[in-house]
């Protein structure tokens, strides 16, 4: 049996969270990387997850559903429009209406059974700065208050294993997230980022994501190995 | 529009959620009760907790689907024994194997999920001492812990409305909640608690939610009314 520890990676098949998988390998963890069919429109996603999963060696992929979608609330999983052509200002103010209630803490919660069972040291997710203004659950302080909860809730906090949280990618930007993936061999061409894409999964390079996605890779000055696999180039270079 | 508060009230069919209900309407809630499906071999308890929704009033039930069980590591979801004729003393030291991972996180993160879709103003869950020692997920120490994450992880906590988590049972015997519940009216013919039931959904008798369930019934020196519903009675009287 390895002694290897272990670590469980929240991993959407989007940019953030491919990274966050990086990071997790280049701290010398043995990876679990789980994703979650919540019904999200976006659930294209979910294949994308299980490729980079893949892709850099995780030990292995889990798929949890969760009928979050019962309670409605949002126009990522309800029949609400997608927010489309805002600019870059707008993007980061006020509460979205892509807001899902309590997301991050139910996929944290998944996690930490996950955690606990497998005797995992730590969970990793991939909330970062550019989101903190518009949903609270990717507040530093939700996360440290998290982590906390997490240690009383769990035989291994009794015990005086302190499982952490951990949240790489939380003080930096977009292109510093790209710039940090491309020094740890991240394909990018695996990650799905759209919140509406088209019927063959490409992006529709309007929504907020896609915005978000195509500035930081601007900012980074480097092409976006997605748009290149489906033939596409930035609208705005 | 109905400016009662709105309550969600976790409910599993047992005893103490019963009770908990009955203590969410004496404190003036309009009450939304949600049951989980979680891969338990217990599912009977799911309709009875329908059951109890509607005889107690509550505005609406529902049942919300959790895979769990895909992580295992617990005899409750998995393949392992329900131990089986403990006697008193032994119930309540060390963490039993019915222990189900990071269950009362999951289960208050869906709870939360919902508070924040209806407005509600509080959650109200059944934890007490009795299971403090075994169960660490239901301490006081946590559930004051998901409280706080819980304000800090959604847009009603960052608009300045405080969610409160109450555990009205946290202090109480069995024979107290017992004794607190028939002052509520509280239809304990109606509550299921047995781990492992017989297919017509007897009580076994024998595991250590029956064991409990019988001192406090005991305890209160009142007949259980869900054993004369099966026409059985107390084999330790």
């Amino acid at each position: 049996m390895s002694d290897t520890p272990k670590a469980v990676v929240l991993l959407s098949g989007g940019l953030d969270s491919a990274t966050v998988l990086a990071c997790a390998r280049r701290d010398g963890f043995s990876c679990h990387t789980l994703a979650f069919r919540y019904g999200q429109r976006h659930a294209v996603e979910l294949e994308w997850a299980e490729e980079i999963s893949r892709e850099q060696g995780a030990v292995e992929h889990r798929t949890a559903t969760i009928d979050l979608a019962a309670f409605g609330g949002s126009s990522l999983v309800g029949d609400g429009e997608v927010p489309k052509g805002r600019d870059d200002d707008a993007i980061g103010h006020g509460v979205p209406s892509t807001y899902v209630p309590a997301r991050n803490t139910v996929f944290l919660s998944f996690g930490l059974a996950w955690a606990e069972v497998l005797g995992a040291e730590a969970i990793y997710i991939g909330v970062n700065a550019v989101d903190y203004s518009g949903y609270p659950d990717c507040r530093p302080e939700f996360i440290e208050s998290f982590e906390r909860t997490a240690r009383l809730a769990t035989k291994a906090g009794t015990e005086g294993r302190a499982l952490r949280i951990v949240a790489p990618l939380q003080n930096l930007s977009k292109s510093q997230i790209i710039e940090l993936g491309m020094s740890l061999s991240v394909d990018y061409g695996l990650t799905h980022s759209c919140y509406d894409p088209h019927p063959d999964g490409a992006p529709c390079l309007e929504c907020d994501s896609c915005h978000l996605r195509l500035a930081g890779f601007r900012q980074a000055g480097m092409p976006d190995p997605r748009l290149l696999r489906f033939g596409l180039s930035d609208p705005h270079p």
